[in-house]
């Protein structure tokens, strides 16, 4: 897989909190949202939280919300929140001579695709997807199973 | 990482392969040029053997030399045939109404994400990687771990 299942809950455990930005949610309550084994997701929580882009609170009434504007969360901040996604800087073989800007072709090209990659992930917040108007509501399930596009049962 | 450390093997070993289309490598002398631990590269090797990208021999005066023209042999093909790198054309979460043209938002951004990789890796061969003139020639390093772009101690 090209970005990895844990970028991908960590992605669709922001995109829920950001449809709701007031709003705290149970880890509960997101697992089911998102479709994520629970045990899972509280790894991918913790590393959010680690990251500051979310703040956790335990205990009744407790749960999780985003911690920042979504409008200024970056689709790539939550990425390296979760994992690595970085240009190739230094020749991976180590070779002086190959160093940027002089990157042999291969390493060049491969750091091009990775740049290509990048930059569509760093054009994009997270208040972009869930205000996304084409092509449908991002995400999540309701509690039967049936697509039921953020929504926690909250009005927005 | 992005690109997993198998593909990265990999692109290293066809690279060093298709600067010598008419030569058989043993696996020692593609171990050494390309800095991949044996074993590993002996994995690899059977991966694109077995995508029929190269052709192997065994025992005395064995070796290992591309099955095709470097020029006909994508990046993307050799990423292909050690690992996975496809687009999203179904949703994650198996919601129908989701199914394409109708990803969600999130996911229509990850596949557009991956799709600007895979453009730029789809769009250059082996070849244009060996021919490369602009930015120094790819690895390899010599027997004594200095620069040596693509050489086997042959001519080419």
């Amino acid at each position: 897989m090209m970005l990895s299942q844990t970028v991908e809950y960590a992605l669709r455990a922001m995109v829920c909190l950001a449809a709701y930005p007031d709003t705290r949610v149970s880890a509960g309550v997101l697992a089911d949202q998102t479709a994520v084994p629970p045990d899972y997701l509280a790894k991918v929580l913790q590393l959010l939280s680690k990251a500051d882009l979310i703040a956790g609170r335990r205990g009744v009434g407790g749960g999780y919300q985003i911690a920042r504007d979504p409008g200024e969360i970056g689709v790539l901040e939550v990425i390296r929140a979760v994992g690595t996604l970085d240009r190739i800087t230094s020749c991976p073989l180590g070779i002086e001579s190959h160093g940027k800007p002089m990157l042999c072709p291969l390493h060049h090209l491969m750091d091009k695709a990775i740049g290509a990659m990048m930059d569509v992930l760093d054009n994009h917040s997270l208040a972009d997807i869930v205000e996304w108007t084409d092509g449908g509501q991002p995400l999540c399930l309701d509690k039967k199973g049936k697509p039921a596009p953020v929504s926690l049962g909250l009005k927005r």
